[in-house]
């Protein structure tokens, strides 16, 4: 019996290699540091979708493809209209992709690759509209001069994002782009086994990051800040929370038993932006740092250290991403990897179908309800 | 490396019992055979959820809550009227239930078993709504004097369907409602794992019977006797099928390696539709006898016989189902099993998140684009 298939290995893949025991994580054989510090989401996608680095003019001609699938059709704005995302931000936008399989199909043909970077795009302009919506505010046209990141922004602000704000996004997403077989990636990869199409297996996928035990806890990991409200109350707060048995959240890792590499790289950028930002960032950075210090002095003997979603909301903070969507923007991010991983299985696809051990009585007779 | 997670049991379950090599099914204990014969869809539904059947009274009481859950309100009526799902109708029902999640929390509350039932008679409203809109009529309120199949048919109809209709898609979702953990229900359960809600991992395992290698070709069964067209073209069709190394459609299955006991009382049904109704039906009826004659003579030695799909076209046919809506029908059965599923793992949860093993290069250097 292998329940929750802890340990056992359902697939090869090229994508990523997580060293747990050294705090290393490589996407392709590249350091995920070294990329975020170097390169881009455009070109990690690429990465992950092509299992190699592009070449200057491969990246650019990537770069435009990802620019003109950012459009979104009459029918989708008009669907995004019609439901209000702000309670169930998730299940609008995996119906709003449901529903542009369809449409898609009427704009673009049915290549898997194709519709891979078609996904990339509709997941940032989908998730985009939905916020707009959320906010009360009318829907803003994709700007091709920007990039992915500096657009998405665009599309909720309706003006330029500064340098700064861009560079966090494009960093957070480089550094949620993938990560081996969590649950929604693998539901994507079992719906995906049926050679079902890409759409489908995608939101497969991204319904798993609904539930509260899938890492993508940030919003929780927010309020958890929020609460404590000040780096004075942080121990006594702790204690508490033992007592208690309460689950510290962007704590732990089923993988990592260290610290988390993407977890050390984004505490840096949540440290530069409680300088350079300061106010309620700062503060609620300052109750961060001494609850990481705190928890990682108590839980650290147990393997249990933050995660990428215990710094997250810092910098989703400091760019105005409202709460309701934190786990949105991971998804947004985590699209490439989901999508790269059902590509690279469908290159020796083998259908999932596992078995259920029956623990019931056998051989019942069936007694008519008149009998009962 | 167990990939595919073929002979990998990934959990307990009393829901079913599949005895491949005896050519036998239970659900929770009782041969499906009896239950097709003597019981009906709602008492396996409860069966299913309650894993064990119901008293007389509570049988009343659980068929009067079906009833009141059949109700689809004017944002889920105006949401299947705004798209045509005679393309994707498995994308549009899935987006249903997921806008659904939203627009059933104000009116119900957030108990499982109550969504459970919910989600069967959603299902088949959902269904019925949609198929009524793909034809261009409009919609037909639920009728509460009826049974689950009757007034599937009746919403479908817009009168009362006779006893033999309503007789035979009774059996016939009976004997889809469960079946352990194929590619669908074994996504629903990934997604179940992270504690998402229930609407989000019957979505995650309905989205896998888009693929052709599910079970659930009955659709494909259905154009290959139409391709045939008359038995006496049988033998030359499948000697060319053969040839080309073309896959029977509705015949073999990764669990049964004997005649699938579904399709055995399938058969018998087809039959008697064949006599009652003649004309079309009894033609492809011929063809499908024929077929399966060859079919189990050059087959029957690698263990491949008919399996559900191969006679619910005969079936579905005589209901009057359009073909685009097969699929669809086996998800409106199957819902039950799904759903049981995850209520069943959620009285022991454990997150599922298996391992890749990583194949690639190890320590690659980043090279900046404008060097590559």
């Amino acid at each position: 019996m292998f329940k929750g298939l802890e340990g056992v290995y359902v697939a090869e893949s090229e994508l990523c290699l997580i060293d747990g025991e050294n705090s290393k994580l490589y996407y392709v054989g590249y350091d995920v540091e070294e990329l975020a510090e170097k390169s881009c989401y455009e070109e990690v996608v690429y990465l992950l979708f092509n299992r190699r680095l592009p070449t200057k003019s491969e990246l650019a001609e990537f770069k435009s493809e990802l620019i003109r699938h950012r459009a979104l059709w009459s029918e989708q704005l008009e669907f995004i209209d019609k439901f209000d995302g702000s309670k169930e931000p998730l299940g609008l936008l995996s119906s709003l992709l449901l529903i542009s399989y369809d449409i898609d199909s009427k704009y673009m043909g049915n290549n898997h690759l194709t519709r891979a970077v078609r996904l990339v795009s509709l997941m940032a302009s989908g998730l985009a509209a939905i916020i707009r919506k959320g906010m009360g505010l009318r829907f803003v046209e994709p700007n091709p001069a920007l990039g992915h990141a500096a657009n998405f922004l665009y599309m909720i602000r309706e003006e330029e994002p500064d340098e700064e704000d861009v560079m966090m996004l494009d960093k957070l997403m480089i550094l949620q782009a993938e990560h081996g077989l969590p649950a929604s990636t693998f539901a994507a990869l079992v719906t995906a086994s049926t050679m079902a199409d890409l759409y489908s297996s995608l939101v497969s996928g991204l319904l798993a990051l609904r539930g509260p035990l899938h890492v993508g806890a940030s919003e929780a990991a927010h309020n958890q800040l929020l609460e404590i409200e000040s780096p004075d109350r942080v121990e006594e707060w702790f204690s508490r929370a033992m007592a208690e048995k309460r689950r510290i959240m962007g704590f732990g890792h089923r993988v990592y038993r260290t610290y988390d590499p993407r977890a050390r790289i984004l505490k840096e950028l949540a440290h530069r932006l409680a300088v350079t930002r300061g106010g309620e960032i700062r503060r609620l950075y300052e109750v961060a740092a001494k609850l990481e210090e705190v928890g990682i002095r108590h839980l650290a003997p147990r393997g249990i250290y933050p995660n990428v979603d215990y710094w997250s909301p810092i910098i989703y903070m400091a760019l105005g991403i409202p709460k309701e969507y934190y786990t949105l923007m991971y998804a947004m991010s985590r699209v490439a990897g989901i999508v790269a991983h059902v590509l690279e299985y469908w290159t020796d696809n083998k259908l999932i179908r596992p078995l259920h051990l029956y623990t019931g009585e056998k051989g019942k007779r069936y007694v008519p309800v008149e009998e009962r």
